[in-house]
């Protein structure tokens, strides 16, 4: 298998695992969060600034590189690893949350889904099989499957249909996958936000055999106590000796719940995006750095930061910069943000470590002004 | 006086000159090429980059910081040094260029410059004086004097009452200048294209004594063989013992016909402008990795190029990138276009120590696909 999972221990006062993926590329350590590269690049950074900043993985999306440059071109390139020169892990998504998100362009058949490009409105048909030949191209240690990822809120009949076609969908998958020995297919567990559906589902999801699972249709538009909720009754279903991934989380205190409630893997646009915006997470809480409060303000973005950006510019620089549109800002933003998810996620293999996972959630909540 | 011209040697093929320039912020190898950071940052460039591919000294512009954010907050900051955390030399031009190519917004006295800002329209005058403290304000190593940069082409009259008027205003410069020990004031001959004026704004700006001095509006729209001859007549004019530095000026013929002249010092926003837009230089001449052409070309952009760019990363991924519109792909290119700006200084401070330099500007020429 291209993909295995070492566990290392359980924290006692919370559910999480501290433990290690390893890919043809390397070993992850879990908990663990994901920058990503939707075009084969993350947004502003360059894969040495990645990985000073420790990142041990990155995700890609197979939607975005098939429409441009092409799965085909990625593949004579040596896949995506060669094309963008990124020698450590790669996680491809299948598409299937793009296409669908693509809404009046896009026709949902029992065979796969006909969608129209965004780029230029040329018409495309991906199907489990086709999307499995694309990832395959792609060439990412852990590929996901073809699935649908509900909308919030949405209908248990819908829900339950989706569902079960997700399920087939996820054989046709497996059955298709040409490339088992160096790349890992891990199946989604969907249900929207429904107790009966997501345990069938992960259920019926993990009687596939495969190397990973995750947990798709969350953080999507439902409110945080519902995630945790679905997590806490989905999780349980899951392998002890697979890596499980929450897909789409990237807030702080999603990953903290995330991690205690057993997910090992998760990935988010949201530090990059808020990033390029002037906006970024501290150690005391988000600062909209393009705000004026700050334009004469020479302390580092976070005092207690060790990023490339803190060490060596004041919030009054960088504001300047986004303010000024200079892409320095937004590469600086982006650095930092990264940098500080990395070092959320190694105090919390840390708090794991010395079973305390609990009390360093309540402590970040305090400091970072969340609410319990 | 704060910076110090030191002859080395002159090529004996050429009138071209190696040479050192020591400024409060370190030494400069001449001929040296200044990349641009207009507002306080080279574009999409961050200061570690700039150092790992060799550059000595930046270019930042006195305009563009006063009208945002403006000189009083980047002295607040410790100056441009300390704002954009660049501990190498600075020179700051004066803002001459910019306010006079506003046009219909501003208006010129013999006290000054009124104009209106690029930005929000307000009211702004400059005056020698005011131009003076603002460049006090940023604090770089080398400040430029407040001049007209004369347009071209310019009927003699114009050209002949700017050119007095530069020299007035030269000298209201000299006396408004309040930091000579840590930045040296370097007066700008023009004259347009008419021998006569130029000769006699060189005699009588050396005249005012000056750590170092420029020759200004060229490289303004008029041929390429005009501007030769302009720099023929008026370069030996200019002290032997003192750094000479040719504004705007980057492509690389201009760089070595101007070095070739006796030249010590050029800037150009052109490297990274057309980098932007996917357009680099290359041992082989221009190559506009956003062509089609390059869709599956994956050889770096330059083979002979040393830059992280070049040795990272394909013509087909950079291509996507900037078709994609990804940031990765204007930094890529601008790492490019400024390292071989630099190893071509390099290139061309070697066959100055060998005394060919004649003979490495055919040799470039034939390569890069110039014209003799």
């Amino acid at each position: 298998m291209a993909v295995k999972y070492e566990f290392i221990k359980e924290c006692k006062q919370t559910g999480a695992r501290l433990g290690r993926v390893h890919t043809p590329h390397g070993v992850i350590d879990t908990p663990t969060f994901m920058p990503v590269g939707t075009q084969a690049t993350v947004k502003a950074m360059a894969p040495n600034e990645l990985k000073d900043l420790g990142a041990q993985i990155i995700l890609s999306n197979t939607y975005h590189l098939y429409i441009r440059p092409g799965h085909k071109l990625v593949e004579k390139a040596g896949g995506l690893h060669g094309f963008m020169n990124w020698d450590r892990p790669i996680l491809t998504d299948s598409g299937g949350f793009q296409v669908f998100s693509l809404n009046e362009l896009r026709k949902i058949k029992e065979e796969g889904v006909e969608f129209k490009s965004h780029l230029d409105g040329t018409k495309h048909f991906f199907t489990p099989e086709y999307v499995m030949e694309i990832e395959n191209s792609l060439g990412a240690d852990i590929m996901m499957a073809f699935d649908e990822c509900t909308p919030y809120p949405c209908d248990w009949d819908y829900a339950k249909n989706s569902m079960e076609r997700t399920i087939r969908w996820l054989k046709r998958c497996k059955d298709a996958h040409k490339n088992t020995e160096k790349q890992a297919l891990f199946g989604i567990v969907q249900g929207s936000t429904y107790k009966d559906l997501r345990i069938e589902s992960a259920r019926r999801t993990v009687e596939i055999e495969l190397p990973g699972y995750a947990v798709g249709g969350l953080s999507v538009g439902e409110p945080k106590d519902l995630m945790n909720e679905v997590l806490e009754y989905t999780v349980p279903e899951l392998p002890k000796d697979k890596p499980r991934y929450l897909m789409g989380v990237g807030s702080p205190d999603a990953l903290l719940d995330g991690a205690i409630r057993g997910i090992d893997m998760f990935d988010c646009v949201l530090p990059t995006r808020i990033a390029r915006n002037g906006t970024v997470m501290t150690s005391k809480g988000k600062l909209v750095v393009r705000n004026a409060e700050y334009a004469e303000d020479f302390l580092p973005m976070d005092e207690e930061c060790d990023c490339y950006a803190c060490k060596n510019f004041s919030r009054a620089y960088i504001r300047h910069l986004i303010k000024a549109g200079e892409i320095l800002g937004g590469r600086l933003t982006s650095i930092h943000n990264l940098r500080f998810l990395q070092n959320l996620m190694a105090n919390i293999r840390k708090a794991i470590a010395e079973d305390r996972l609990g009390d360093y959630r309540e402590e970040f909540f305090i400091k970072y002004g969340y609410k319990k």
